[in-house]
């Protein structure tokens, strides 16, 4: 096995090493966050660093990078108060991607990619409507990270809409039936197939699958 | 399709609804955190919250509960300032799983389910000896999220090892080829499969594939 150190990593080429440490943390959820502008203006940008951090209340994490690398969407967060957060399949992924290029603030990355905007009233946030698992959020709170000027933007959850053959008896979803995809580094995207669920674990009890 | 309110949410037993919020964030990093107490006592838990906050420094976070709920990795991390990162593949994934099991706290995971602690000088925390993809940390900040009692812990990465076919000529790491495994919800292990790289959007160009 290759030993790499903090020293030598510091020394890397930009894009190598972005490659290197986005990858380095794992497969990560992928998905479209939708917002709008105080003028009306609809934005739609790819985030991979979505994180649980509750289910009571209904609490999600994500980093925004620094303001000025990736302003639109927190700024139209923070006017609005509100956004929605879309699972990314195969179907539309080329167009989700293209979501990632620098759009002039007044331009819509519906229009310019070719996503449908589709709006759940009273939410004033755009749903991707080819997403089959999305939902809307109120921001809570901005938590400013001081190590590299990044955000933890959390949201509670206000309203989900999803494929209703994916929702199993338990509240489990199914997201390798609605092909949601993750990605790994700033680029690849992955599809996934279940290897299994496991009950819940006790000390002195061999693990146990859930069929 | 199913659209669901948060008032709804708010009325759901407690498992349905953990699983269905679990769920509904998609697919996550599912990793084993490697820590050792100031007794020299290993300790070892799967956590399904890592997320990456920047690549120089190279930063890692991820949700750690309420202390109440899971008291021993951050304590121990807290002691030592030092903790490891570790992939899980198949070949341990039942015994990967096995960790969530409330064990004592004089107990060590590792002994337990039948992993190997390695270490690394002078890193003091213990690495896991099957994992193919790891890197240790060293904490940098603990930031309590107020919200629910939560904390998001970020470390800086100080040393990686892994299996040396897996990094390709740009930085990238094939976690496919190394059978890192993802996970959905509390309980759901997936394996995943490339469906392709992008190149780097630009405004007005069609995305292009990295072969």
């Amino acid at each position: 096995m290759k030993s790499i150190s903090a020293s030598s990593i510091k020394t890397w080429e930009r894009f190598y090493r972005a490659n290197f440490i986005n990858s380095l943390t794992g497969f990560k959820s992928v998905n479209l966050i939708g917002t709008i502008n105080s003028a009306g203006k609809t934005n739609l940008g790819v985030f991979s660093s979505i994180v649980h951090i509750g289910s009571d209340p209904a609490l999600v994490g994500y980093i925004n990078r620094p303001t000025k690398a990736s302003p639109h969407t927190i700024s139209n967060i923070q006017a609005s108060g509100v956004y929605t957060i879309n699972h990314i399949h195969p179907s539309f992924l080329e167009k989700a991607h293209q979501t990632s290029a620098k759009y002039a603030d007044e331009m819509s990355e519906f229009d310019e990619v070719g996503l449908t905007p589709e709006f759940i009233e009273p939410m004033k946030a755009p749903f991707v409507k080819e997403s089959r698992v999305k939902y809307a959020l109120s921001l809570k709170e901005i938590i400013p990270i001081q190590l590299n000027d990044t955000f933890l933007v959390i949201g509670e959850i206000q309203h989900v809409k999803l494929e209703d053959d994916i929702l199993l008896a338990d509240g489990f979803l199914s997201l390798d039936k609605a092909s949601s995809l993750c990605s790994n580094g700033t680029d690849g995207y992955y599809s996934t197939q279940l290897i299994n669920r496991y009950h819940y674990a006790k000390p002195g009890v061999h693990p146990k699958k859930i069929n």
